[in-house]
């Protein structure tokens, strides 16, 4: 039998409720098979590869891995937004320097799109270099972006289960505020995550499929005008007396002093303002049909730190999601993605299944215009039969002490560097 | 024995996510008693009562009053934020004649201090027009400032427990946010609510009793300027790399395009912009010490109606303080608020008393200096130690039903109105 070889694994991007239980099932996957040595996660990511920054995953406390199932966000083994770009030869020749300096065969990559074209590349450079590496990845993001419209790559990222309910929770609740507080308080604004894509924002119509509450949902592909949203908003002023407002953060609003990050990614919470923020003073100054004001919530990074409102079955995927990717990386080897589908038929059963990170890396995946409602301010019972069974349908059980969750505390214990210092080139002056 | 009066129980200002709780105990208890006749809600407060909607509780199914238990805020009943002024007796003279009208014994009202001074005033009025009216308080506030500086009317009131233990919470899973995606966003600036009073952002303290978390808390009280804010975020990310920040959305950034309410009141959630941005663009453009830009949450109403968070001790306490306030209004007449004193010892233990409302409406409760940290962007422990208890130490158990919280549903039924039509004073054109 053939020479244990190590395993790195890292995260890339946002992070989400469960992304570290598909952490969880990786590890707890790889730590049965001799071939795979000492478990290192990169600290922060790719940034950890290039600064040898190896977190050892194999020597924690077993009960701080159990933990990890109900750990929020990256705490544990961080994240970063670093991007290998092609032209940085030098990031290249870096990481597969650290990788084989730590005897690394297998290269595990939890992240979106762009983490698994990271993977790819990875796998072909260590090729080209002479480095055997297994180069694995994890589907993740809250966003629901990765692989394909037609759900045929992948039928859901794992992280969008519990963002929806959080979001549907938070709407129900934020229902009893706005019917209270509507003689002073009669808009209630409330701004999702998703960037350009309108999965978030659409899951709060899973607070209320019946459409009993005065709710609207604006989403970036709703593609209406803030003049038409006042309209709607003060026609079901007219109506009910109060309404609420779900705003994707890419909500077409114009210019609102955006930041970018080194992808060229709008940062939204470190802007000048917010697309919240713009309609509730939109809804102020044009004046609302009803007495009282427009108020707003940005809930920010809560929504993919929030554990509380974690789906169980998306916990539960993410975990499966983590253990397939080991097995695939053992039984057939790199270049994967571990992958979930739904099977046909009324009930919801998943399977999981791997997918090329090639066919991952180059696809785009868009909300279906057809699951959008004729109002542009709704979605339609498609899509809550879509979404309804992602969410689950109890609480997570969270472990307290001294009154507040205990989440995993890891060690951090590093590998013993090998190579020479190294500053990564996109931070160089 | 003397015929049975009927009772209209009120709330007023922002609501909290155990205000159910002392309705419920309130109505269990009332219900029980022959001396009191039909049990109604002013539907939205006072304004309910001026505008005669005095929604039926006697007549709901039980199972709906208990599930008030796990039912956030103010959508059951409604709340208000209109003020009974002393010079518009027109407002005086025509609660006092819907109350007459329905014959109406004994007068509830669920609220902070200005809402124990119009309980008062409606007492004392009520007596002027031949209305033998037991008018009673019940505290509720999350901002904890119902009552003296001293602990002694009140040591603390429903609903803060609730916030606290939201923010505990909260910050625990900020801190796995920040810490995982601190190399691109290595500071997370959060507002919390509480006006020009400390209570909430400090509860901030009770994730990280220890102080191991590079975690700062700005309360209106703490009297920092921006400039001396930057600078101690700096310092903390040259320390740690990353800073966590709650800041009060009273804290004084300057002008931030302020709305108010019918109290003087400013309207946080309706203003142009918010403390959190303010201190964001201050940080991103001053300049971070690290790479990297400064984001923020503004979570909002949320605060007081994310009933998950809510503490199993205060729900608790909210209820007995329902339950206490029958019996006080039964026992001993009107003119007090039921409250809640601390007894002496390491053990957290309580007792229910009453307290005059004239000395509810005249105190003014301020955050103790002498728990502020000397660095005056901390707290001490024996704050620590007050709040503590407060969170209580476990979740509290929340009915589902189709994924989500099932809450209360109240029926609609009003009585039969019995009066002329009435626009309140302060809506007149």
């Amino acid at each position: 039998m053939a020479k244990a070889k190590n395993l790195v694994v890292a995260q890339s991007g946002g992070p989400s409720p469960v992304i570290n239980n598909s952490l969880r099932g990786l590890v707890e996957a790889a730590r049965g098979y001799p071939q795979i040595g000492t478990i290192y996660a990169g600290w922060h990511g790719i940034e950890g590869v290039l600064k040898e920054e190896l977190l050892d995953l194999s020597g924690q406390p077993p009960e701080e891995i159990s933990l990890l199932r109900a750990t929020p966000a990256a705490g544990s083994i961080g994240t970063c937004r670093y991007k290998l770009l092609e032209k940085n030869k030098e990031d290249f020749d870096r990481a597969i320097e650290v990788l084989k300096a730590h005897d690394v065969g297998y290269l595990f990559y939890i992240g979106g799109n762009d983490s698994m074209d990271t993977a790819h590349k990875m796998s072909v450079v260590a090729a080209e270099r002479g480095l055997d590496l297994v180069a694995t990845g994890v589907p993740k993001t809250i966003d629901n972006d990765v692989g394909d419209s037609e759900f045929k790559i992948i039928d859901h990222t794992p992280g969008y289960g519990s963002v929806a309910r959080y979001w549907a929770c938070g709407v129900l609740g934020a229902n009893e505020e706005n019917a209270g507080s509507s003689p002073a308080d009669p808009v209630l604004v409330m701004q999702a995550m998703g960037r350009k894509i309108g999965f978030i924002p659409a899951a709060a119509r899973l607070a209320d499929p019946e459409r009993r509450m005065p709710l609207q949902i604006y989403m970036a592909e709703s593609k209406v005008t803030l003049e038409q949203l006042a309209a709607n908003v003060n026609d079901q002023l007219k109506r009910d007396g109060r309404c609420m407002v779900v705003v994707s953060e890419g909500f077409d609003v114009g210019k609102f002093g955006e930041r970018r990050d080194s992808f060229g990614h709008v940062q939204f919470g470190s802007s000048e303002t917010t697309v919240e923020q713009t309609v509730v003073n939109y809804l102020n100054q044009a004046g609302l049909a009803t007495r009282g004001a427009a108020r707003g919530n940005v809930p920010g990074t809560d929504q993919r730190h929030a554990m509380i409102y974690a789906s169980h079955t998306d916990l539960e995927e993410a975990y499966q999601l983590g253990l397939k990717a080991t097995l695939v990386a053992l039984n057939d080897g790199g270049g994967f993605m571990s992958t979930i589908l739904r099977e046909p038929g009324a009930a919801y059963r998943v399977r999981y299944d791997k997918v090329p990170l090639q066919l991952v890396a180059n696809s785009e995946r868009k909300f279906p215009q057809a699951w959008i409602a004729p109002s542009r301010c709704d979605v339609t019972d498609d899509f809550v039969r879509y979404a309804r069974p992602l969410i689950g349908d109890e609480w997570v059980a969270l472990p307290i002490e001294n009154g507040v969750p205990r989440f995993a505390r890891l060690e951090k214990t590093f590998a013993a560097k090998k190579c020479k210092a190294y500053v990564p080139m996109a931070y160089r002056k």
